[in-house]
């Protein structure tokens, strides 16, 4: 395996900031649109989920055949998709080989935590380009969570010891807490609402009026804190668990 | 048909400045990678377009079975795509029915003019994740420079004498002339660069190194004043052209 360094990794969860705030100003151009989210609510030929989840269904399939799912850092949401139809890519193999995908926990965070936080309440009707965004959102927070794989081997590397004696010890809070570096966070927290409030309002706009927002500055932040900070170190702790076997 | 206002459409064209900008933004973190616009460059199963265009067709494939095409602001650029699975909506129909559809322009215009402009030169081996981009910049592009038919129908019904009589004697030059409003594009260009620079830099950053910027402001101003402006223009004209028939 390849040498990692946190910073380069750092650098990369930085700009995968924007993919996710980007992704969640376009969904907020929509209303909720519940109906797209209750299975069987909107009649679909050959599937028993709801339409949101069809056409991520539908889209990993185009995906799969692009062999997006066979590099390291993406994972599907849906199981016995498509082989690709391009030979596979060499990747370098940075990160132990695991099997470790908690998409389903993503997506049940997305649908009913994180939609009614970005989204106005409402049917505005625009059901397809909704589920097109939700593509987007649900990708980049998949990829960003389980980027938790590549930290953790990263902070493996740097501290081999005391991690090593953690997980011997199966001491899953003792790893959390050696995880957690309270600074960094609250860095990124910081951030990432100046980010919100950066391109989720008119530049140049006279008026600080926050109405204006395309999304509330504030609750992206609390996204962050809430779920996409301890999905990440799940998907850390769930990996260094499984990196003495 | 019902009434089109012309500032309810430019305040939505506005909202898709947003949308361009950021999916122009994800495709400059990837390379130019010019092997996905060659046809036959990667070997496809059943497609003789190139590797980028393949995922395109795929992705509108899927679309186009959500009812996307059925949109009167909507345009695929293939042929032939599956039918829709889902009942049609009942837009309202504000603009005259017509087949105007320049994508196969937009497309030439994305791969050899804007690519170039928004990307740094050379291969990184993202493929899927450039192709992916691509779909996003082309389907903003097309959506935007389509929306030229809502314009003119709107600049129509605010001036439909003046427009009947160019349109009459088929005088387009005439007709881009009405349509052109130079202190409107001197402030969408202004305020595009502005967008550009705020979304595509870190914000808080302490030095302004345009280095830091993640596309070129000047790039992307550039590409509207070139291209889009234009382009929508050219649908204005042609939806007009049919407009009286």
């Amino acid at each position: 395996m390849d040498a990692l360094r946190l910073a380069d990794l750092r650098h990369k969860l930085i700009r995968q900031e924007e993919t996710i705030i980007f992704a969640f100003i376009e969904r907020a151009q929509f209303k909720l649109n519940p109906v797209i989210y209750e299975a069987g609510a909107i009649p679909l030929p050959e599937f028993d989920g709801c339409f949101s989840d069809f056409m991520l269904h539908e889209t990993e399939k185009v995906h799969a055949r692009f062999r997006r799912y066979t590099s390291p850092d993406e994972h599907p949401f849906f199981d016995g998709l498509p082989q690709p139809i391009l030979p596979s890519m060499d990747y370098s193999q940075p990160i132990k080989p695991n099997h470790i995908n908690i998409n389903a926990r993503i997506q049940q965070v997305y649908q009913e935590e994180i939609l009614p936080a970005i989204c106005n309440p409402g049917d505005c009707q625009n059901y397809g380009s909704s589920a097109t965004c939700d593509v987007a959102c649900l990708q980049a927070l998949s990829k960003r969570i389980h980027y938790g794989k590549f930290i953790a081997e990263a902070k493996f590397q740097a501290n081999p010891e005391s991690y090593s004696e953690l997980i011997r010890q199966r001491d899953e809070a003792g790893l959390m807490e050696l995880l957690t570096d309270k600074a960094v966070e609250a860095k990124l927290l910081e951030r990432v609402e100046l980010k919100a409030a950066t391109y989720g309002r008119e530049p140049g706009a006279k008026d600080e009026n926050p109405q204006d927002c395309k999304v509330r500055p504030r609750a992206i932040a609390d996204i962050y804190k809430q779920w996409i900070i301890p999905l990440t170190r799940e998907v850390e702790a769930a990996y260094l668990l499984e990196r003495l076997d």
